[in-house]
């Protein structure tokens, strides 16, 4: 042992820092401080609970010499984040036959025995671990006493002083354990993280005058909005109020009940006092447990109460409308990730729920689809903006493309911490677990209940992620509620923010939503998806079985209307907000058939032979569609698809400014590799547009930029930029090709390489700084340098990462795109980023930054950081 | 008109370029200096015969006042290089009825009248363009005027001016045709190449006295080897030597016939004369026109020696070593890509030949294997380690991967500059096209000739590329020749060249040919080529059906011993020569069954079920292979594989050194994107080192280094090149991966891209400079950096090519590695390179330079530039 305290006082002025003694020590310090009525309360720290933990025997007879002749004690564990948990709490430590006889006299005997026998049942099971079942409710002291020493061969420990010596090395060496390590770990904490303890002077909530015990908070966890919440018991002990309902009061005048306001007015004022100076001094809604002894307030313990992420926001904002912490704050106190959690729709409480399975809540949100049990087809329906929930046994790093292209996810197996919950929160996809009563066949395609029902690919299905449900059919859903506090926390994020951040948004329902979530416009309209509607693909297809340019430019000019109309309706839902558009990327070879029957129907429906259909599809297979003729190349061998899309887009931009959202669109090129392909391609754009004003006899701006996906257009930025206005980086191909890496196939290995740590991350979830993120600097730079102030930008599912977000922020980018979802959480993170910088922009600015604070006291909001 | 000459007479100080007048011009002011008997001769230069063609009628009267008052002359084509050709040369201009009546009094009437008639009949055919039947053999003088006077509504001209000025038009605006302008360009003559002319007096070779003409040269143009040969005809004109058989002599004594020598030994003995300082006065092999006009001679013309490659390797070394022309002239002189067509075997002459079709000889050499008709078949079957033909109606750029694989290629159309041919002499493939006779059918894979028999994929057949022949069955080869000025070139190539050259040998019979070729070693083994023999193929499959790492490894115990033999052999072969092996590469799947059949006799020979032989093929089923799970990434996912070569590779090292071949293998790691994928293998690789060692009894050395073909390994260089010794650029994968862009798919749009200089050039043929060398820059700056001296070289089909070569040399490569016939190119290109920096660098040595020269006259070899 080092020269430190085993134990110390928790006093106003003690040296106590939740870095050594725990988070709950600090915090009973600081309600200490702010003359709350805490009992005497001892505080050890990490360093001796781990000597404990490795055999090291504490004076416990010294640490009781302060609470008395018969002491009466709780022990409480304190990690350093109340987040990473610990082992439970201890109550009564001391009960014995003296103590009981002691008690008796004040609180009779028969309440003085029940809390004897209470003591020795939690010591036996949580300390000895002896089994539950030998200590039955019901049992009497003697009994209880008696299975004691049945089991451990020895009588229960009299002494107070061994009773907390086993107390305390029973928690310090649950800490130790490999389960509570891990469930830590999953939270974040370090592998050498440790634990305090409080030890704590009961304050016992039994006896004579007004005694019980309750807990109060000042909010509601579910929605943050301000309202006093708990419960209170006379002559209880504890959370007993709240698990214990008979007999409870309300805090508050209540129609339903008598409340601790009507019985004790005084008290119940003096709680509010304290819980009004706790939320200023601790800068925190808190939960408070408070017992009454004998009409006398005590409070034992107060934790951040545990909140919804809408909570989260809520309360955030209100304490920083409220003064007690800066708005910066309020922005850094929310995880960017947990935002996800409150854009998506709900399933309808108060609507028919045909539940077939239920599992863990994963993910939460509500999803609706139809069902698929693989992950191509997750993607080949999502290729056809059809909703899918994804049904699988398990998921595997193969699926997550699947999982990315699904609108929910429903596992037969897994837990919290599977793979399938982990990714589906992170992609903030609605995701059910471990619904354990499903029998799921991939190869027939069909998924059976318990009680015999049976589901097919194709059939529609509703998750409840919030709930962990599985529904059938669609089931009634609410919207996000996206509340004040939310529209408040995303104007601050927006004013804070130095970086910009668009969504991808292929469809009016997607522009929409991007709209919801403060996107500041269109990074990335996918303009092909269009093509996969039903009609639409027929004449896809004519296009593709064209044999001349005239034959195919006739079955273009039938898909112009179409793609004019989407555009048009995009354009009207932004409201001039940009909206950038990627030109057709895939390969012509995905909008055919790809199994017999499909070819069947299409001989049919084009009146060719099926050997003619498949002479076609045979024709523009490939070996490596990733890397073959789509984009540019397709642009360029087949000219007559841009010319088309460019008169669509200059068309619905001429008629978006005649109904009133006046629009320039962004064009961009994908797949380039060379500077003459953004040459050719524009030259023929630039034909269009001054065909479409000499039609329309109506001016318009436009710009053309490219997508970097390939290292040599990365290379080549210099002299591509002299032929462009703005360069968007198409993340996603560009690892792919950085590394040589389909995000097809990589699924195979991923798993391998991530966990022998060959890579560090997934490149195509966290942005590959170092490989590609090089290209992509070396890019920037060079773009630049050839053209001042070019827009540059990210758009793939990398804009979306906080981490990859630091990154695009120091590469000096204008905004990151990413799916409409991640929005506000990409905002956040890029506002963040801002602030964890302002104290060093501040040394320079410090009386700026008092001022501001100042104003921001009397309700006035910054401009500046 | 500028203020230039319009025509000089050729003297020896007249001011005469090859630039300005052609090369024809040039050679005879050469000729007339050293003191040839050189008829009277006028030049024309560019600019006047462009004046022409354009409408410009030069003053021949004035040009026709040298010749006398019965002009008779002819007029030859001078372009800048003799190759770029011209117009045929007319002969007897100036024949009218008072030339031949001049005439007959000197050699006879009927001779003179008969040089009338031959004259207005060439002139009729080639000036006025008259019908060729109209002038038949036979015809007499006044019949062949009245033909003309018939055709042409106007008499036959007699004035020698006109005749000469419509002859002088004539041959200005053939220059400008188009077919003569396409064959000159595809001969490499720019745009804006000249046509001079040359007007030269008649020497008659008719007459009294020794009157005749000749043809002399004194090498023999198949092999280069020194041998007077050519024709000389008393009484004759021109060439007619040559054609006309009857009554020509041999030009030396000859068993079969009179000769020269005999009948005139002093004339004889002047030719040869001229013929000596010729050689060493425009120090090149002269093949000599020359005429005797009763009993003097006359050189009318010399041109160089159209000769085979092998010839002009010969005469190259031959000049040189007789101190006509330094080594690095000779070296020079022989254009990389030509030593290719030496390199390869020749249809045995005095073998049988069971031709079935003939075609244009399109690319040298012979060629044998199995007939395939598509080049994924060809591909499929080199992959096999099995020779074949590619049999196709016309070869397209789609068909270039093919090509590379087969051994050879038979087209049914297209001419010496189709597709085909070009692509087939540059691939150093041997070809025949159009060989119009067959009827090929790619559906039923079928090909037959005109008289019916019938040749299906699979029928073995031969090609002679050197005579456009298709041969049934395998002709008896002649291995090539490579005589002594073959070996002798080479060494002086390898004494110049600076940097190493390296064979991609697979088989022993490929480091034989490497050998042969004076390769350094091998820079690339593919290992995974030997797993494609019938017996390996089934092991193999055994392998990837293996249900654990046990039976995996079982299987791969029986491909070790066949893997370590195979090894040994090289190892023999290449006699302590570097060895670089790169480890197994291609994904898995490429070793199962394609298609029904082939499932169905695999699932017979495994035992297993075609619905579980199919689900594993589906199981390793890729999207886009290219960027799949191969190389590395397999070695690390199923390390058995690595495990099993590596011990391969240590077990052969140590029974070459017992068999006293002692080698230090080079490991090569492909498809590297991360440095820890390095350490992972390496660490492996240096344990079944150690155990080898232990086991064996014997130390040994070992490089380990890494295939550089992502864009990634390449900017992580610096990190990488900590953990190994060596370094080669995979430019075929990079060009990949930087383009984004699949060589297997590439050409459907590669032709359209590179006519429309989308790309300047297919990047598979020629390195991309800015895209792909720049990372490979960075890529060598940074492993350099890091560890100084490391081994940089170069793998890929780029290495045999000569811009790409220069490229490897600037980035500081040691060495460049490429198909054993492309060996001798790779190392003549590096060579020239040296020799071509070589002014720069002696300006500060210029008395070694000229001391080396010195040494070399006598006969010592240079050691240095």
């Amino acid at each position: 042992m080092q020269n430190l305290p085993e134990f110390t006082e928790i006093t106003p002025t003690a040296d106590i820092s939740s870095g050594a003694y725990g988070a709950r020590s600090k915090c009973l310090q600081r309600l200490i401080r702010l003359d709350m009525p805490v009992p005497l309360s001892v505080a050890l720290p990490f360093i001796e609970v781990r000597a404990i933990a490795s055999g090291h025997r504490p004076d416990t007879r010294a640490l009781l010499e302060a609470f008395g002749k018969y002491p009466l004690i709780s022990v409480r564990p304190s990690a350093e984040t109340a987040d990473w948990g610990g082992p439970g709490t201890i109550l009564n430590i001391g009960m014995n036959a003296a103590t009981t006889a002691h008690l008796a006299a004040t609180i009779g005997k028969e309440p003085a025995e029940k809390l004897y026998r209470r003591f020795v049942q939690s010591f036996s099971v949580e300390v000895a671990r002896l089994d539950a079942e030998a200590f039955p409710p019901g049992q009497s002291l003697e009994g209880a006493l008696a299975a004691y020493e049945a089991e451990m061969d020895e009588p229960f420990p009299d002494d107070p002083a061994i009773q907390l010596l086993e107390v305390l090395r029973s928690m310090a060496r649950a800490w130790e354990g490999t389960t509570a390590r891990l469930l830590r770990q999953a939270k974040g904490a370090p592998a050498e993280a440790g634990l305090g303890l409080v030890v704590q002077r009961m304050a016992l909530g039994l006896g004579q005058g007004e005694c019980g015990s309750g807990v109060i908070q000042f909010i509601d966890q579910a929605t943050g909005a301000q309202q006093i919440k708990g419960r209170y018991k006379s002559q209880a002990q504890g959370r007993e109020a709240l698990t214990a309902d008979a007999g409870a009061l309300y805090l508050t005048r209540d129609p339903r009940g008598e409340s601790l306001e009507e019985r004790c007015p005084e008290l119940f004022a003096e709680l509010l006092a304290h819980g009004a100076r706790g939320r200023i001094g601790l800068r925190e809604e808190m939960q408070i447990e408070f017992t009454v002894e004998d009409g006398a307030l005590r409070i034992l313990d107060a934790v951040r109460v545990p909140r919804s992420a809408r909570a989260g926001v809520r309360v955030a904002v209100d304490l920083a409308n409220d003064g007690v912490i800066p708005r910066e704050e309020a922005l850094m106190r929310v995880e960017p990730q947990a935002l996800g959690e409150l854009l998506h729709p709900q399933v309808d409480p108060e609507g028919e729920r045909d539940v077939f399975a239920t599992g863990i809540a994963a993910s939460p949100g509500a999803a609706m689809g139809r069902i698929v049990f693989s992950a191509h087809a997750a993607q080949a329906c999502a290729a056809q903006g059809e909703a899918c929930v994804l049904v699988r046994h398990e998921t595997s790093p193969e699926d997550i493309r699947g999982m990315h292209a699904a609108r929910g996810v429903l596992t037969e197996r897994g837990g919290v911490t599977s793979h399938a919950a982990v990714i589906a929160r992170g992609l903030g996809v609605p995701c059910v677990v471990g619904a354990s009563g499903l029998a799921i066949s991939s190869r027939e395609r069909t998924m059976t209940t318990a009680d015999g029902r049976v589901f097919r690919e194709g059939d529609i299905i509703s998750i409840d992620g919030s709930r962990g449900e599985a529904l059938a059919g669609a089931a009634a859903m609410l919207p996000a509620t996206l509340d004040d506090g939310f529209a408040t926390f995303m104007t601050w994020a927006e004013e804070f923010s130095d970086l910009g951040v668009r969504a991808n948004a292929d469809t009016p329902q997607d522009a929409e939503t991007s709209l919801r979530f403060h996107a500041d416009g269109i990074g990335l309209c996918r303009t092909e998806h269009m093509f996969f509607e039903d009609d639409r693909l027929t004449v896809m297809r004519e296009m593709i079985f064209a044999d001349d340019a005239e034959d195919r430019r006739a079955a273009l000019e039938r898909l112009l209307p179409m793609q004019r109309e989407d555009l048009l309706a995009l354009f009207e839902i932004m409201e001039g907000k940009p909206v950038c558009i990627r030109l057709f990327d895939p390969p012509l070879h995905e909008f055919l058939p790809q199994n017999r029957e499909g070819v069947r129907q299409l001989a049919e429906a084009m009146d060719l032979s099926v050997s003619r259909v498949n002479q076609r599809i045979e024709a523009l297979r490939e070996f490596n569609p990733m890397l073959g003729m789509r984009g540019v190349r397709l642009g360029i061998t087949v000219p007559e698809i841009y010319d088309m899309q460019a008169r669509a887009i200059f068309e619905a931009t001429v008629e978006a400014g005649r109904r009133g959202a006046p629009i320039e669109p962004e064009i961009m090129i994908p797949l380039v590799s060379a500077k003459r392909e953004v040459e050719l391609v524009k030259g023929r754009i630039d034909s269009v547009a001054a065909a479409v004003r000499a039609e329309s006899g109506v001016d318009f701006g436009y710009q053309i930029g490219v997508i970097v996906e390939t290292p040599r257009a990365a290379l080549r930025a210099g002299e591509i930029a002299d032929h462009v206005d703005f360069m968007s980086f198409g993340t996603n191909d560009l690892t792919q090709m950085t590394y040589g890496l389909s995000r097809d196939d990589a699924g195979r290995f991923m798993g391998t390489y991530v966990q022998s740590g060959v890579y560090p991350e997934d490149p195509f979830h966290i942005l590959d700084i170092e490989g590609v993120g090089e290209l992509l600097l070396i890019a920037a730079e060079r773009a630049r340098g050839s053209k001042r102030g070019l827009t540059l930008s990210i758009c793939g599912e990398h804009g979306g990462n906080a981490e990859s977000i630091a990154f695009c922020r120091t590469a000096g980018m204008d905004y990151v795109s990413c799916s409409p979802f991640r929005v506000p959480g990409a905002r956040l993170a890029a506002a963040q980023l801002v602030i964890s910088e302002a104290p060093e922009r501040q040394k320079a600015t410090l009386s700026q930054w008092i001022a501001r604070r100042l104003r921001l006291r009397q309700g006035d909001r910054p401009n500046e950081v």
